[in-house]
């Protein structure tokens, strides 16, 4: 596993009172790899991702208390579907949790999540319509 | 407040252990910047910080649900005190809610927190033993 993440991702409660915050009160841009069910926010070096916590704790296939602080995602892009796999197989065999074994996913990537010891939750992903720079940032 | 984050702090239950799974097992290589309280690993980008999570909570001035996931702070470095004050001032009148004001912390900085509409935790913070690239990125 490269020493890398790419993206932070925050389960919002309303997405687009979220995003007003970001951006019309902090005035940060939205990427243009934005949709209208998920908006990123390019950090230079890592990517904020906002996301409605309910499809989040969906996607993770975690129940989370719904109380108290939103569930935060940290993503490490892989580059192909193999890295995946063995990503997960490696972190498994360091004792880590796999929370959902790899997998095509319905935005058209190959993702899967692994808890670490103490219950963050990290997202494995490969994404064939990103491409990254020098630095293994997204390019988004 | 510029488009950026700094760090990102995963709050742990056994720090040598947690730590053992990023350096040891994942073969990731700490910073320089480490102390025997606190681990740095520069991501390129973005910093991720392991402390322990009882101390977290202690800096946040939090309550903090024990149970499932651990805590996570987001940090933005502000590059002087008087910056973190108009910072958190500007967010408050955002509908942040300010859960630490500003002020002198015991590692030798000045450091407030905020929590954003969904309840994630923000550290705002000058240090004054650190300093910038050219993308703001921090050099530890």
């Amino acid at each position: 596993m490269r020493q890398k993440l790419n993206i932070v991702t925050l389960g919002v409660n309303d997405l687009s009172k979220s995003v007003a915050f970001y951006e019309d009160s902090l005035k940060w841009k939205r990427s243009d790899a934005s949709t209208e069910n998920i908006v990123f926010f390019n950090l230079g070096g890592i990517v904020l991702a906002l996301y409605p916590k309910d499809k989040l704790v969906e996607d993770v296939t975690l129940k989370f208390n719904m109380e108290g602080t939103s569930p935060i995602t940290l993503a490490y892009n892989a580059k192909t579907e193999q890295e995946v796999d063995d990503l997960l197989f490696e972190v498994k065999n360091l004792g880590a949790e796999i929370i959902k074994p790899a997998q095509k996913v319905f935005w058209g990537g190959y993702s899967g999540y692994f808890k670490d010891l103490d219950g963050n939750l990290f997202e494995v992903a490969f994404n064939p319509f990103v491409t990254f720079d020098e630095n293994d940032n997204l390019m988004i």
